[in-house]
């Protein structure tokens, strides 16, 4: 019996009809386009009443649907806090796809959870136990694989990766994101690139054409290939930071991989050499020669895999 | 039926029979007295073996037996490597219990396991499903349970602490032990001290008529009590560090409570609440909001009450 995946990220929905064994049958992305509160909710529930349908047509009920949230999932409400999806401060999603999905079984989780999921299902952590999904983009975060589970705290909020201190004093502007996502994170990267240019007089570099204020990570990574020095700077800060995170997880986790996905990585991928060395500094020995550091296999569709993973997993019925 | 448990140190070996429900019916501790390799294990033998016989005389067999190591015991082969026991890189210490224990199973496990399963089942940890025990001593580790279950990792070594990355840039004497235990460890502190007072000309604290060479963290401790600069620096620095790692394992394990031991807390408990505002800074905020921050409940016992979870958890014969 098939099952379907469901990826909601913030700009777009991303759907599929997977076989148990992971072979997608149908899938199909759409874009939010602004969409807002319930018209998200609507609009997943619509694409999950389609599937369904379509899949009943051939002759095959759907057995269970997952779904990957860009936020956090509370699963003893059936909400979910999306912070990119305006309105879902507290999204009462579980009842919405339940009104479609009747008595199929739905199990919704957070995209990073998802991410190493997928990974862990068709990717690069196959018969991993000990994996984590390192997801770099706007912000930062982390799926965890840990002695075959997903970590997931007291509260479910384990993995919140961005909040890593690595990096003595304290400073007032950790406070809105954490230390690591204020400085290795997609929005990082392109805000310490508007400040140093700012404040770097008489900047002749790659970007001295741009508005400041319009500079985005991609636009980093371009300059950094062209040797632009704020650029280089700036990279390998971040190669810094991102080998030290690394070797924090290998030294708690002694895992087996961690992959790099999200949108920085991405372009940052060629400096994964470079980001490894930085991490076998600092990391416990043992441990490190044990791992391996690798880009996400799935890439985008990582959350898609983890969704039908989910899925797969949880097939009772509430 | 009563299950054994046994605490191998560096310097002494505690033992104990306890009931099923945690009561202890009897209990010793004989130092090591200079013992080394094949010596050590015989001392664990026979010690089990008395209790096995003094119980077997009260009508009681010994159901199962527990130890904690001070190292890392590596379960395919039943070998153990203790640093701090001359002989012991690779001792096979299963080999020689086996041999009194005949068919009473046995279970070993390291001493930063059996400090967070001691806590989970008499201390302060009890009822909790995400704890963590931060053991700083002469070194320091972690013992973790994440979700109800120890974090093992992929090779049996994870929860190695002492290795994480706390500040830039990276710093040969990190080399060796980690750059959180270079600085935040019993033996990092009395080493600053010693350092900086060599280093400071005209040094006229607390510590000034003791030969920097033998100064302990023990001393550095007292003398920040009375006030002196060097040492009030130190701890200080160390305020920073035990508070950004704790805050580290705060955002990623949203654990209930984090219990810091080991013979640095002792003296160290006292900073308890400056840490914790520390921590406060770093760590993500909801997580913080959930986690307590607690000395051990049982102290030097914590590693003797693990084992006897350890053996109340492994009650299968092999």
């Amino acid at each position: 019996m098939p099952i379907i995946g469901i990826d909601l990220g913030g700009t777009k929905l991303a759907a599929a009809v997977f076989t148990e064994e992971g072979a997608i049958l149908d899938e199909e992305t759409v874009p939010l386009g602004g969409m807002m509160g319930a018209e998200v909710g609507a609009l997943i529930a619509l694409r999950i009443q389609k599937l369904i349908e379509s899949s009943r047509v051939k002759g095959n009920e759907i057995r269970s649907i997952g779904i990957s949230v860009p936020g956090i999932y509370y699963p003893k409400m059936g909400t979910v806090w999306a912070p990119n999806i305006p309105g879902w401060g507290n999204y009462r999603l579980l009842d919405e796809v339940k009104r479609i999905a009747g008595v199929i079984p739905i199990c919704i989780d957070s995209d990073r959870v998802c991410y190493i999921l997928g990974e862990s299902w068709k990717g690069v952590a196959q018969q991993c136990d000990n994996a984590i999904f390192i997801a770099v983009g706007t912000g930062i975060g982390a799926g965890i694989l840990a002695d075959g589970r997903v970590l997931r705290g007291a509260n479910n909020i384990a993995g919140a990766i961005g909040w890593m201190a690595l990096e003595r004093p304290y400073r007032a502007e950790y406070a809105h994101c954490g230390c690591f996502e204020h400085r290795g994170s997609g929005e990082g990267i392109a805000k310490l690139a508007r400040e140093t240019i700012l404040a770097t007089t008489g900047y002749e570099g790659i970007l001295k054409d741009k508005d400041p204020q319009t500079i985005t990570a991609h636009d980093v990574f371009q300059a950094g290939e062209m040797g632009d020095p704020v650029a280089t700077t700036i990279l390998n800060q971040c190669i810094e930071l991102w080998g030290m995170a690394i070797a924090n997880l290998v030294s708690l986790f002694n895992p087996a991989i961690i992959i790099m996905g999200g949108g920085v990585f991405g372009p940052a991928v060629k400096l994964l050499p470079a980001i490894r060395a930085e991490a076998a500094k600092w990391a416990q020995p043992i441990s490190m020669s044990q791992v391996s550091i690798e880009a996400s296999g799935l890439g985008n569709r990582a959350g898609l895999f983890g969704a039908g993973l989910l899925a797969l997993q949880n097939s009772k019925p509430h």
